[in-house]
């Protein structure tokens, strides 16, 4: 049990006591985000919106496929080497998911943080890491574009026009196959912080990142007391997709409880895109956003030494079309996985 | 490392190294419910649908909460002693458990795994007790019968004619605390198989008990090979919302593989209603169904002594409108977790 009472860390956070290492990724995107400033750290841009599919929903079903089978062949493993799959997306009931993973017949664990999903979806496949219940587990989550603007907003013919406030869902599938076996990547997972539902009382569905900053506020300090650290002590603190108006309350909210990670922070969604240049208004956000930032740009960074330590914090809006058409708030949540360099 | 190598059981199953006892319970259910079979077994039996609320979803919302701080009550515990709760409900985006459980403040894992949710929930808070992520976690699901038909089918206003193989969404919430230390209940979670995406390519949403047979069939069978057992060894096989239809295919599928559950198997979904009475079509079904039957009437008789040791195997059809009226198939999931009286 004296390995057991070391798992806990505070009011919500877990250190894992076994080394999870990061043993495959896999990011895949579309044409935007190839084009964009980390264009050239993705393994897969294609360029068919449709990747192949008759249906938003069943292109990002082959997407999420894609990048399932590549971080499993990254890893240098067959999929029935992988015990657990866990992750999900942003569309109802999960179907980009579930029928994008179906053939690969993996044992599945359903998750649902919205953009916060790659977070969870780390999470739960360290603890069955650390913990032995696998040798080898994947994490995994997607968002599309056209598929998003269908589910919560209006459809693409419509053409409705955005407010400088809203973000730009990324369409992208981000995979990684943690494992107690080291291989390829000089990256371990070592510990995590399960975040909360926080609730502000935002009701604006175009201004997601004000929605989603209390929350990503909410976890880091959280964080920093459950570990008693600073952040000077991560090279970089990550989160997900609060984009430029999301991370100016971010920081503002975070030197309240008395934290100044301004030189630390980083927002995949103000990082994926050139806004200006491509016309993503706040930045990008989806569950791909964080999740192809991190497989993408940040494990390479990780594995090579520039980056030693972070602090990965996507960040989910719980929004639904019928709960926001019935005049409710959006809560937010934010899952952090602190990620390391070990020689 | 020695106790994490037994955690793995065959393909894709669990055995738990620790104890991780059932400490509180909850069930919550609608009138219908109330009426039923079981009526008698459930903590709280609401007479108005609306739960207080305004709106169907606010209705679930507020049912959850109920249950989830009854169970916590029950397990004679502060809601501030939960490490963690993970959850869900069939609404798109998890609504019903985003809005139901925020004011409780505890850090929150939203688990989509359609009606097999409490058997996922289950799973995964065990995992968290049993590896010393967490002394005590909460499991819940719910389902409404009217937020269902909304969300699925058609609005109740409009009074579509139901095919009898239809099953009827249970209207309740179950909840379980979990935990390292024993108190109140003489039952143990002791084990659990992870189910995986099953899909025969059935597509009728007004038949789901045969678009989740295969995927019970799946587990179940799987966990016999894992454990190398025989369903002599459980006093019943449980699973969630069959209905009368689905239990008959599960039973011919299962036989094909060389079991004969016939004797053990219960299906919660014809053990809710009356159905000739009530006049629920082929029974229950819904992530409540299989959750307050546990909580209501399984956890006592396996607390009492009277069951000694069962399978539980909560369904899941894997269905959105989505997906639905784009012509797919409904994929089904089962997942499954032992549960075990204790001396």
């Amino acid at each position: 049990m004296e390995e057991n009472e070391k798992r806990m860390v505070g009011k919500q956070s877990i250190c894992f006591q076994n080394k999870v290492y990061v043993r495959g990724i896999a990011s895949v995107v579309g044409k935007l985000e190839g084009d964009g400033p980390l264009g050239a750290y993705f393994d897969i841009v294609e360029e068919d919106p449709m990747f192949g599919g008759k249906t938003w929903e069943e292109a990002e079903s082959k997407m999420q496929q894609l990048a399932a089978e590549h971080a499993i062949n990254d890893a240098g493993l067959k999929k029935d080497q992988i015990r657990v799959l866990a992750g999900g997306d942003l569309l109802g009931q999960l179907i980009a998911t579930t029928f994008g993973i179906e053939t690969l017949q993996i044992p599945f664990l359903g998750l649902y943080g919205a953009c916060s999903t790659m977070g969870e979806a780390l999470l739960v496949t360290s603890l069955l890491v650390d913990g032995g219940y696998a040798v080898h587990a994947e994490a995994i989550t997607s968002s599309h574009f056209a598929g998003s603007e269908k589910q919560f907003r209006f459809p693409l013919a419509y053409g409705n026009q955005r407010p400088m406030a809203a973000t730009w869902t990324v369409t992208g599938s981000g995979a990684v196959v943690l494992s107690a076996k080291r291989k390829g990547y000089d990256v371990i997972v070592s510990a995590a912080t399960i975040g909360r539902v926080v609730d502000y009382g935002v009701k604006d569905s175009m201004n997601m990142g004000a929605c989603m900053a209390p929350a990503a506020c909410d976890t880091i300090c959280r964080h920093f007391e459950d570990f008693g650290c600073q952040p000077e002590d991560y090279d970089a603190i990550v989160t997900g997709d609060l984009g430029v108006v999301g991370k100016e309350i971010l920081l503002a909210l975070v030197k309240e409880k008395g934290y100044d990670i301004s030189k630390q922070h980083m927002d995949c969604g103000v990082e994926i895109y050139d806004s200006a240049r491509q016309g993503t208004d706040s930045g990008g956000s989806g569950c791909g956003c964080a999740a192809v930032t991190l497989t993408g740009y940040l494990m390479r960074k990780l594995s090579e030494g520039s980056l030693q330590k972070i602090l990965f914090v996507p960040t989910g809006a719980l929004l639904s079309t019928v709960s926001f058409n019935e005049g409710n708030s959006v809560p937010g949540i934010a899952h952090a996985v602190v990620l390391e360099h070990i020689r």
